[in-house]
């Protein structure tokens, strides 16, 4: 493996944590219910609960983050609602339409660095109010955000609880996006805690995907009994794992003796490292995104350069450049990190 | 686990066959790309298109059977169009209303044993299309059969020939649920191998969940072009994996050195060890099923006995009678097989 | 005209009643606003309201009878949930998977001349309680009849009142199907009132179409509040009439002096008229249907002559028979009737 | 009626054009087939095929617009494929989400003066396929516009031409909805004619509802087999009228002897003698349309006078003014325009 070309494509490039695996090994052989009612499932749970300071969160393990999103705004709106989303939002931009496939309207704002404001959304609905015609408009139902976005950038907790006030004095539910909230938590500039999360919002998804699992998402309902009968919905979306254990152990692992944020501070020292590379070496970021995900604008030239020494992500293109994004992880070793400092070293204009 | 309770209550009550996750450790810090586009997957669709001798065949690999059934079904009909199954299948009883949530009808036809007849398919397309408001009606679009069915009976390789081409005669797709495939394929009554299949019907999933995998369902549509654009509709009913990979090598691992077959065998050795003695002891099978799965009447007082000792899955009450499933799988050990029989003989008629 | 064949075909063979177009000419000029906030809808709402002792009854005009029944279903049901209904009720029948489309299940149960029973309903719901795996099952959450059934009979009133019970004890909606409901209230066998229904049920259509209009159905829901945003779900549904008015001065003329019971007696004795002369020349009714459709069976030889002389409608095809469905209306000349019979006299064996 | 308050606030104030009340009475107790099989719709049907010169066109009567919109998109769509609209679309607007609760994505792009061009479209399309996940984006399967737009501009037949010429590069469908189209034809500007529009686009529906009809709307499939069974889909829909007559009488008659273009003619000769009235008295039009809807730009306290004595529709609030729509139709009586101007004579600032 030591001649495979460096990548930092994306945070999920490899299997799981080590941690992971060795636990599915070790439990291989114990017989448990299935669809989420055996043991480890319910360990994994309780040390959510736990963590979020939310004794009655009701916590489901889905497999993917489409799947989680489509299920639990499905879930959450009425058929004629529909939800609120930074125009960038991953179910405006990167789910294939399945949020209408289930049958709601995404209501984009346009984004400020991946982001909405409590001021967009308060200012959507008043004026969805103030229109005579409302009853053949889309009634939003519900305010998605992502922590961190889709850009890496975060919500401050200030503007959480302004979007939360917002959202529930005009009875709209908040649900949060966290398939990468292991890079958020462990972030300095972050100070949106699990339970402030909880807190907060409606629901919200601890992502394992891209942080060390195998796969899964834990879908966490602070409140008790938010949506009845969910286990039937998450059937019915296909979205119902039957060996549940497998889910659950990945969880419970990822909650035991800190793993989660172990994960997400392997990565955020990754990339802090290559963020001060990069300013260093008078690269451009294209955005402020203190995560595990560096936006930079190379020029065509570099681009085409590092192309042929390190795999980074393609994100956009403009005249005369291109924005790479480069995405650290809990695997990301800092030998390789290194040699892809010395890759941006020797192409610096 | 010495002192575990017995438990023959369903095929798959633990994790995964061992080589699995031994090639899951294997393979755990290469770098892949996402979404099925890796290596190990296109390794696992090579060894399928070999031993279905179906060089074209195009092949997803899904997390679950719901999932599986409920995409593939919405892929391949019109939006008028319902689906022919038995009243015992899956898709009509067991799936939360998956299939009607994607739009499409079950059209239930009485079960023999589990199974669809290519009459009875014959006559109830012939109905509909002599019937002058048809166009009022649920047009039948597809057949679903699972083999072996929810019941562990098996459609002979001649019935599947007669319902193939009524299918194809009348314009009905033909789509075949291997959720417990690895048990009708190791069954000596089988006739019908995997390339048969392929050449019979328009799509299947070759089950990965019920036959040790951690999960995953390999869905193949033998035909080329059978649906355009199948990656993006999976994607939109959340069932695209971003980790493809994992489902990836355990179908690669189950397709190497015959595992998939070898799984199917240690179950049926294990079911024809309980048969044996339930016939010796004059227990009643409830209904001819020669695979993994057993259907035993019990009385009440008996069944109320057999509950201390061992874990069986309740199937249906009857008056003063009661049927109970006992499942084998790849991980059942052969002196739990006798443990059982020993629990068997005590408490006989 | 007078050359025209005779025709027992269907209820809806000819325009409106007539006072019900005089009364769409005399309003044609009068501005009013659209989508039911018009003074003619509301006057329709305030006669429907008072005959059928509801006062708080919320009413809405949709277009027609599928489009009443998915619109209805849909909005009442959670998305996990289905509805029951006979085998031979519309909606799982001749609605071309209208229910499915909106993503509910319907629940067949086999019917008894058309209809279902308290005794069905309450096994139904109580089998699904008692399966310990009814989480993976749809959910019975309405129960839909038609009064009259598709085969012209009729729910008693304590029939009904069983029903009501059985569903509100099980938590289940109940849904009445009027598409005909006219004949029903004028059938000297009923005993189920307006004002019964409205204090049975959780919904119901008093069909316009079959009983006289141009089209319209009258969706009511007798309490209070019992859908939100009923109107942005018509909306949402394609099922908004832009100018309501049109379907509100058809249901103010219907409920004016007494109007759509005077179009359900004609029919009725019209019928009766019909069914005495068949018993007399010794016919034989395929079943008691007091209403005003009458179902004969007829030797193919017997329906292959009247074929020549009158439309009748197609039902069902048995050896050597032929079940025809007679139906008359509010349209029906009673020298129409006169011919019809002397046609039958002819041809009895 | 002569104390009625004047009114312009929409163009479906009324009943229907007295012709088409003549034709229904005429009519009215005529025996006919159901379901738009009878001869009313037939001769309809030919005669729309006559002025489109679209000999085989596939024409189906559907009663109102939002319907007409939900039913053809989720006809030609793919599950997978979104439908390309401006912002301002009445799809993506003012349906209540009609077209998602089908399941696809209204992918909105920005209007000048409630169009959208040729480019924006080219752009849009190449930027998809030049994506490289792409996969995982609602695919664009359709061009939605209208005729006249929302805004009461018009598509000129060179900018149709290219809009036409780029989908059908790039494997669009072209589909106009053409609510007000009567108000398009009369129009002088106006140089696209119903053959031009047969021979341009995919689908398209003739507004009735708006112009001049009780309700009804002509979708016209000027291509063979467009649409396999979209008499099913129609009905799935809840939008098949059981006396399809009643629309087919009511087309029939607004084409014969041009009553569609007179109708238009009317409404046009109205609002042009109004735009005249208003830029003589200095009022600011908001926006340059020329057909029955005008767009004005009163200051707040000129509005509130004009509320006194005028009925107008609200369109739009800005800073010390507010937009206000003139609506015209064919039931626009020349004395009505008159007193307007005098209205707005005595308002001008």
């Amino acid at each position: 493996m030591s001649t495979e070309k460096l990548s930092f494509a994306s945070d999920y490039l490899e299997g799981a944590h080590p941690r992971i695996l060795e636990r599915l090994m070790e439990t291989n052989m114990v017989k448990s219910a299935g669809y989420g009612l055996d043991a480890f499932s319910e360990s994994a749970r309780e040390k959510i609960r736990a963590i979020c300071h939310a004794p009655e969160a009701e916590i489901h393990f889905l497999v993917g983050g489409t799947q989680a999103n489509a299920t639990v705004i499905d879930a959450m709106l009425a058929s004629y609602q529909g939800v609120v989303a930074a125009d960038t939002g991953h179910i405006n931009s990167h789910e294939a339409g399945a949020i209408e496939l289930n049958g709601h309207k995404v209501l984009a704002l346009p984004n400020i660095n991946g982001k909405i404001t409590a001021k967009q959304i308060a200012d959507y609905t008043e004026s969805y109010r103030a229109d005579a015609n409302h009853d053949h408009v889309v009634m939003p139902g519900m305010v998605y955000l992502s922590q961190p976005t889709e850009f890496g950038t975060l919500y401050s907790l200030s503007e959480l609880e302004a979007i939360s006030s917002v959202c529930h004095e005009s009875g709209l539910k908040l649900y949060v996006d966290g398939a990468r909230l292991a890079y958020a938590l462990a972030c300095p500039e972050n100070d949106v805690t699990l339970s402030e999360l909880a807190r907060l919002v409606d629901a919200f998804y601890i992502g394992g995907t891209k942080c060390g699992a195998l796969f899964g998402e834990a879908v966490v309902f602070p409140g008790k009994e938010t949506v009845p009968h969910f286990f039937s919905i998450v059937k019915q979306h296909g979205a119902l794992l039957a060996k549940g254990r497998i889910a659950g152990i990945q969880f419970d692992t990822l909650f035991t003796d800190g793993l989660y944020f172990e994960i997400g501070n392997q990565a955020q020292k990754a990339a802090d490292r290559i963020r001060e590379a990069l300013t260093a070496y008078g690269y451009e970021l294209s955005i402020h995104s203190p995560t595990n995900q560096i936006f930079v604008r190379f020029t065509d030239a570099q681009a085409a350069a590092l192309e042929q020494e390190v795999d980074l992500s393609f994100w956009e293109k403009e005249e005369g450049h291109v924005i790479m994004r480069i995405a650290t992880s809990w695997a990301t070793r800092m030998e390789d990190v290194e040699a892809l400092i010395r890759v941006l070293a020797r192409h610096r204009t």
